[in-house]
């Protein structure tokens, strides 16, 4: 009776008794308590009927003292089998230093000529540890906690399937090696060959036959090793077309390593355990050209400049007159922004800027987000429906744009990034200028890691990001860095929003906003070191060292 | 020059120009013209230098048009194997009945008795298809919109990983079948042994070999097909421990299908192209005891029950007079809320129940974030640190409690959660009370996949999940249903908040803002169809059923 609509109730009974005032006679006392008798025996066979008569076994979801399983395939020279070891080679220097070295290395690239172009045109790599966050006290404690938090996370984001496996030679067997998946506690077919009899065994679930096929042995089935054999081998082949695995484990994204054993002769493969991944579409709106007020949310971030910011709405109002714009304050003394579809969520004083950022997109409810700074100007080369088209027409989750400076120096921010292994230490990250590829068919558009903070993106991409609140200030790759692996990240030159000056003239006193907001732009060290941008590259990311062009 | 912590800056260049006053004579023309012509030759030079060199390859990142390839493995009683047609075999119904049917069919559980305590003792399940949130005029359009939709995800989320591939038997060749996994645009190892002369082609990147062996014939190496043979059989497998594969074609997150083939046999296996997880770490705090002000966040939404909101917060005070408490306040007209470590949030009027939730732990910058209701009651019982015990120990994203109510009732809300495929249709959503298993070693907490509104979380999932901002009042599993495959969720009934009380006494009337609440809490119908509770299940969830207990 609780259905789905119904208000949210704690207590998911609710019923009337009713007191019969108008009496209730019985004739013998007897009959009273023969009544009685079989009224609780009706209500404890109830009772007993909804007892849980499952017996729940337990789990295990401790994490784990022991070393953590090594992920990576081996990416250096192998040692030499020891059958093959005496036959020579001559390394491919060019090809051998493409293979990563133990560990990674802090260098940038030193020497170069001190000429004031000299940035301009041959950019230099610098490369900064990241220790130096963090005072020399406190930075053992700070590596130690580091390590304890990084194996935890280990611990809950490997699973059996970043394990190498390697299919032995000449195996009589036939078997599946990937793409096999089970949805928790539930039962799939498993197929398979033999040349003789053979042992299955998993491990989080058990193994079974859907149908029974004449002149076969059977052991163990409904358990977690079950073997098979028949002086038949097309019976036995026919069998193992029924075989099945129930997952009995429960684990909401894990996999179970099933192990195949014949004569003389092993192989294990992984079935993915997992609930597969729930689609978040949104909506659209009618179907034709692109409605921008129905696909897209503007978002941005607003501290003591209501001046630029109301530039920026009125400007966005002379091309999108109704779309909507969520705007995220921190200013000391919030001041009311008039307007239709516009949302202003306020802040405490001086929360910080990738917490605004993160309250704006969380309050999001299209398709796409755009996000601007408060001191943009919409043109009439900002045309949205370019970055839509390429968003809906391509596998990409955000395409940046590109954004004009009052000198008419346009640019767009092409960052890669990538990541190199460390040891104990943690990673070495790089970030370069410049971009991957042409995008075929967007010939002004181009695949990179990171870009300018004008850009439309998938809303649920964005979300499942996020900007991460403990950057209060000065940020902006960050949000590109934890969205590696997940963002498919495209830049496009031709949709332009204008910049509004930030050039100080000599003459031009700074307003008493202006000298507010360059206090808290350019803040003194916070409190926390691992809070600041360093800090967290440290100790939140594992990053070791950055380096950078 | 432009290193980590300086401003952001647009212009990556800045120099200034100085033009010496003081002058600048030359002793004849031709120095002057000759110095010209220097400078330009050394500028141009310059420019080369920095123009690209590299010729960018376009990368094809459009969404296909073409059929989505086929997840899972055929999870029904398989077409026989012509060869093995007519050897007879007898079905048995109890495993095969645990295979997935063709598609879910959206059904309850039919008849059982009408009496007062019947739901109470016999929940029966009830089956709610989800289409009838939305009018039979507009149907057909959303079927068409959420199918489009969902077809572009699907393209985006699936990876040549998700493919079935079975290996052969027989295979004369040695080849890994799972784990093999290189960042972007990087270089590894990739083993195997032969029997014979060997082609291998891959299709995001190129082949080489890091060291080259003597007796060898090798072609195509650098490119995306190399063959290597050899008159010597160990010759041709120690080279095979030098060959390399360089991921050419740029994409944050997928996967390369490599062939492999030899005389009379094939094989194919998958490498993983992505930049693997960046972790996300908390600080901690210090060691020793939980220290629940540095570990925890606790977040709330407030809507026009300050009196309610007051009582929460003193009696959070009591026990933890340091911890911050992040409140989202959507009320009308917002009021302050004094005290230390309160951090509050105005919203736009009403904007909602989701929105408030997903702003709020928007906020969080502790490694753990609890959510409380804003009419709950902290006591003695409520001690955070055993749930706070619960996620430091084990590999549990989210843990619930207890909430006691005034009759001393106690609800901890238990839900499974399952999803059977469903074809065009949709898949079929079932929830029934209840959990999997006890977890070991703490005998008053479970696994589960939903549980109540009072519940200690890592602050990284909970924002990754997200509470959606679609949903503007009733809702709570919707949160759940988002975290399926990505949340592992426990709860324990152990740890107690009271829920101020909810008994409507006949002699207090209503107040105004109870009613403003009752007004709110329990709506009129929306505009935006997608936007209800039923109308997300089925556009954005793309479910066609939902059945419960």
């Amino acid at each position: 009776m609780a259905s789905v609509d119904s208000r949210y109730n704690y207590n998911n009974q609710s019923f009337n008794i009713h007191v019969s005032a108008s009496g209730f006679r019985m004739r013998s006392l007897r009959k009273t308590v023969l009544l009685a008798i079989l009224v609780s025996v009706v209500l404890v066979l109830a009772l007993l009927h909804s007892w849980p008569t499952r017996a729940y076994t337990t789990v295990d979801v401790w994490q784990r003292q022991g070393p953590v399983v090594e992920r990576h395939l081996e990416e250096r020279l192998p040692e030499p089998d020891h059958r093959l070891g005496n036959i020579p080679f001559h390394v491919r220097d060019n090809v051998a230093s493409l293979l990563a070295r133990n560990g990674c290395v802090c260098e940038g690239e030193s020497g170069g000529v001190n000429l004031p172009f000299a940035q301009l045109l041959f950019p230099r790599v610098s490369a900064h540890p990241l220790h130096t966050a963090f005072e020399a006290s406190e930075l053992e404690e700070m590596k130690r906690r580091r390590a304890k938090e990084y194996k935890s996370f280990q611990e809950r984001s490997q699973t059996p399937t970043d394990v190498l496996i390697i299919a032995e030679a000449n195996n009589p067997l036939q078997y599946p090696t990937q793409g096999v998946e089970v949805r928790p506690l539930r039962t799939i077919i498993i197929p398979g060959k033999t040349s003789d009899r053979i042992n299955i065994t998993a491990t989080l679930g058990t193994l079974n036959v859907a149908a029974e096929v004449d002149g076969m042995k059977i052991k163990g089935d409904g358990e977690m090793h079950m073997s098979l054999s028949s002086s038949l081998l097309p019976n036995l082949n026919r069998q193992l077309q029924f075989v099945t695995y129930t997952n009995t484990l429960f684990h909401p994204n894990t996999a179970d390593t099933v192990q195949l054993e014949t004569e003389g002769h092993q192989a294990s493969f992984s079935i993915k355990i997992r609930h597969g991944v729930t689609p978040k579409l949104y909506n659209t709106g009618s179907k034709g050209e692109y409605n921008v007020s129905a696909l897209v949310t503007i978002a941005t971030k607003t501290f003591l400049r209501y001046d630029k910011l109301q530039d920026l709405i009125n400007s966005v109002r002379r091309y999108y007159p109704t779309v909507t714009i969520v705007i995220a304050d921190d200013s000391e003394k919030p001041q009311t922004i008039l307007g239709s579809y516009i949302e202003h969520y306020i802040m405490p004083f001086g929360k910080g800027w990738f917490a605004g950022r993160n309250l704006a997109v969380s309050q999001v409810t299209t398709k796409y987000v755009l996000w601007v700074d408060d001191d943009f100007i919409f043109t009439a080369n900002t045309k949205l429906e370019k970055l839509v088209d390429v968003l809906e027409r391509t596998t990409l989750d955000l395409v940046g744009g590109a954004v004009r400076e009052a000198t008419g120096y346009t640019a767009t921010y092409r960052q890669t990034i990538s990541i190199e292994s460390g040891e104990e230490d943690g990673d070495c990250l790089h970030m370069r200028r410049g971009f991957h590829h042409v995008i075929q068919g967007f010939p002004n558009c181009v695949v990179t890691d990171g870009v300018i903070n004008f850009f439309l993106a998938r809303t649920d991409k964005v979300q499942q990001v996020g900007f991460d609140p403990r950057l209060a200030r000065v940020a902006h790759l960050e949000f590109f860095i934890d969205g590696l692996g997940s963002l498919h990240v495209g830049s496009c030159d031709d949709v332009i929003v204008n910049h509004a000056t930030k050039i100080k003239l000599p003459w031009v006193s700074q307003s008493e906003s202006d000298k507010t907001y360059a206090k808290f732009r350019y803040p003194p060290a916070s409190s926390d070191a691992t809070h600041t941008k360093n800090g967290l590259l440290f100790f939140k990311n594992r990053f070791q060292c950055l380096t950078h062009n």
